[in-house]
């Protein structure tokens, strides 16, 4: 556990950029497609309806996002110094998915820099704490965060219980030096328990079972998940994550009006007011209409709450997330 | 082009660890697998020789460096608050390659945190310069950067050009706070050219070419380079970026005893000497034995140099580079 100690940076999320697939994919389809009874895939998963995309690319939603959230943000492309391409499903290899963004928005050729974050569903997070340091530090002005996540190409059709939880999405963010004097990003933390590396994997895409290799199965490039070992395990590794990062932070549950979870699963959402001590009332839950998106799901939930009116300039917020690796992530920030 | 102004932080790369592969394979070999003349794979690519996986896995080779360089940085294994694996061959798509590292290395559980960075060949050089900020925040005690580059199994025999040039290897390096008071690493400069994006591909292994579309093909899944469209851009963008460079830092080629490249092919590493104004007593070139390793390659030139007395504590050391996107990356440090 390594909680940053001193004061939060002041710097800001100045503007969210949303771009959902048009396509919507209701439970009810999904049964027909996995051949379960008709309910089924709503009572397992908790998730009503999900976006897949039909035929946007992974460029066209990012750079999409991307032009909404520099609007909201009103931050000139040309201030653009950096582009993180943040998710766990990439464009292709090489090179990178923040080098398409750049391309495809049409941002001056060596205006910024383009790399990517991958932490899966907290790779976003990740970006966030990266470029809050990197704002911070007076290298950019402002740094887009682009989290485009298409998960529907590589679910499992026999393992419904995954395959109907996880939906696409694009997020953007711009990250600026704070405007007005009370928006700070701060106090990140981050730990791993590779001991559950194996609960959520794609194994293909690499070196390990490369697409060329004979002996690579289609199942190896679908995403597998262990649904109750990873809640086991989350519900012995979340509290003292937490109880450890509100020691060292200073701060206490009832200090945020607003808790944003990574949408990971009916359980690992509903855990945490049945089991990790937050209120209904704080917890902010978009599962049953997005599904999990796997690092488009903090962001997209944030940006709903945002237009929806639950958090406003000013407000302090908790993000709170778990990934595959086991990685456990928290964040503290003044909206 | 955004430099930092600012006095290099006080952060030293502490130690190095090196992993090559046992297999060595001589450009003779490569003329007979590719159907080229003898001696053609050597004129062509200025590569004598390079190191091939035989059954060496990213986590072990990963694992192998990073306890040398351990050992090298005399830092404690529980010391490590941060993995950060920076490749552009991951180990499986989900969860990223630090996550294995973590695992294989054997540190404790929930210890330090991971997550992957890709910018192609300058991922470690990238991943360098947030560690340095990281440690630099008081963050972390102790990073650890591990960059595993298996090139070998996505090179595509038909063309002999570029699957002559490049090598496997694993390089690791730890991050700390200087101890004695010269190191220093800062002035990084990162830009990227999105016009060049596809000039150097591997457009498989994401969402646009998936492993399981019954239209990918086998060539997708391999590497595929321009080799003379990336020179003559490099030609064209490299020299302005180093003018931009020195007049930002305030340096000039001749405060740099040494200038570590990315090994990107024989006329990349020769336009420098005989272009880009070093002199050939300046520059660092492991090409000839081992191939351009990707993301590994600047990392382990600087430790071969560092391991033949080429480079000391105190030394001041240019690092550059140009990686798939195309982006350019140029760092000063005191080693």
């Amino acid at each position: 556990m390594n909680v940053e100690r001193p004061p939060p940076r002041g710097v800001a999320l100045a503007g969210f950029g949303v771009y959902l697939p048009e396509r919507r994919v209701p439970s009810e389809e999904l049964d027909s497609l996995f051949g379960t009874p008709p309910g089924w895939v709503e009572r397992a998963t908790g998730v009503r309806e999900r976006r897949w995309v039909r035929d946007e690319t992974t460029e066209q939603m990012a750079a999409c996002a991307a032009r909404r959230a520099l609007v909201a943000a009103d931050v000139d492309p040309d201030d653009v110094g950096l582009v993180i391409a943040a998710s766990a499903s990439p464009r292709q290899l090489i090179p990178c998915t923040a080098v398409f963004v750049q391309r495809e928005l049409g941002l001056r050729e060596g205006g910024s820099a383009c790399f990517d974050v991958d932490a899966t569903c907290l790779s976003w997070l990740v970006a966030l704490d990266l470029a809050a340091l990197l704002v911070d530090a007076g290298r950019h002005r402002a740094i887009l965060v682009v989290t485009c996540e298409t998960a529907s190409c590589s679910l499992n059709p026999r393992e419904p219980e995954s395959a109907g939880l996880f939906g696409d999405a694009a997020v953007a963010t711009v990250v600026t030096r704070s405007r007005g004097a009370a928006s700070a990003i701060g106090c990140p933390s981050f730990e791993t328990h590779s001991s559950g590396a194996n609960l959520a994997e794609f194994v293909g895409a690499g070196t390990r079972h490369h697409p060329n290799d004979s002996a690579t199965r289609a199942e190896m490039n679908m995403f597998h998940m262990q649904g109750k070992a990873l809640v086991k395990m989350a519900r012995r590794i979340v509290p003292p994550f937490l109880d450890r990062y509100f020691t060292a932070t200073g701060s206490s549950r009832c200090d945020y009006g607003v808790v944003v979870p990574h949408q990971a699963s009916r359980l690992g959402v509903g855990a945490l007011t049945e089991r990790f001590g937050f209120t209904p009332a704080q917890v902010v839950s978009n599962l049953a209409t997005r599904g999990n998106c796997i690092a488009a799901s903090i962001p997209l939930a944030f940006a709903e709450a945002v237009e929806a009116g639950r958090i406003a300039r000013g407000d302090r917020v908790l993000l709170l997330g778990s990934g595959a690796g086991v990685t456990l992530g928290a964040m503290d920030l003044v909206y």
